[in-house]
């Protein structure tokens, strides 16, 4: 078992609202972003805030982000608020006041640091390709040099970062006590792999390598 | 059929990288707006991005953000950027430069409008129940003047989004006619209901509303 530091969220960082739900707890941080597949990149644009879905991974105390999605252009050392969000259930409630969504968000803060480290970049590439297609990165071709100088991975450190999570029943539980029995409770949601198609270029009974969920 | 008016990009939100990938449909925006269950709104405080994950819901040419998540404490006026990303399916390349993801994403730009109007604020809650539980807006109690008080909605009105898709085959199939036979594809991904848990504040045999969805 690994030892890892507790998270240290500074002032700013810290859960503003519902306290109770936020976790102090950096494996709990490590599983948030290792099991989502979209992170959201805030930045700043002439002043204006701009959010963008892109492709993430950890490693270590590292997340990379991937070049797309104008991470591309990001300036070094520029700040960024990385929020990752995995949605777990609905919350049916008594009322429209306590509906609610179960979920476990992690929120990172910190500066842009592009990564102009080949060998750097091949771990990162790796981790991220790994992370969204176990397998993959050694079914599939390494980059060229050109490729690699083309992705233009970017490196957050987990320095600042914040978990928030919401388990659990309908918060008007006591509503029942008080004489109201209509049903409530939590529909839960899970992303799943519903099937696979096969790149049309292929012969169509090329077969699926054993790595790839099908569903 | 409503004939809607095309999304109008500013120069600032066009998109830069893959403009293959832009929708110039606003039915399309609508539809990722309406589908999406979360939201991640964007601001700048002190200089620095923040980014928070949220309930939303579209109502005609408005979107409203739920209260919750520090979009209370937004002020009149701030500049926010509201993003929604619906993750399609995973694509599988032959290389790890082409590994990407099928998605649709929408992004909306614009400032928060304070819901002020108890109204306003009633049909914007009411939609918001709807959009994340269908049915539910009817089966639960609406809110009482206090509640709708601590709400704390806000709106951001949809003058300016775009909406980027990725959809498809993996981008190498060319590899295949250079004689790289090695299979690649796209792993379909769908968020589903996986069953449902009553409340443990009632009885365990409360049946379960015919408009919750059990999986």
């Amino acid at each position: 078992m690994v030892t890892v530091p507790p998270l240290s969220p500074t002032e700013r960082s810290r859960v503003r609202r519902h306290r109770d739900r936020q976790r102090s707890d950096r494996a709990e941080l490590h599983a948030v972003l290792d099991e989502a597949l979209v992170a959201h990149l805030g930045r700043v644009v002439d002043g204006e805030p701009v959010v963008l879905p892109t492709l993430h991974v950890r490693v270590g105390e590292t997340l990379y982000l991937h070049g797309s999605s104008g991470a591309a252009s990001l300036r070094g050392d520029e700040p960024v608020c990385v929020t990752v969000t995995l949605l777990d259930g609905l919350v049916y409630a008594r009322r429209w006041f306590t509906q609610s969504a179960n979920y476990r968000s992690a929120v990172v803060r910190g500066h842009a640091r592009p990564v102009t480290d080949p060998d750097e970049a091949v771990v990162a590439l790796r981790a991220l390709v790994t992370h969204v297609a176990p397998g993959q990165e050694e079914h599939a071709e390494p980059p060229s040099r050109k490729e690699l100088a083309a992705t233009g991975l970017i490196a957050v450190a987990l320095d600042e970062a914040s978990v928030k999570t919401r388990s659990g029943p309908p918060g008007d539980g006591d509503d029942v006590a008080a004489g109201d029995h209509r049903w409530a409770g939590v529909v839960h949601l899970e992303t799943r792999v519903t099937g696979v198609t096969t790149c049309p270029a292929l012969p169509a009974d090329t077969p699926v390598p054993a790595h790839v969920p099908t569903g």
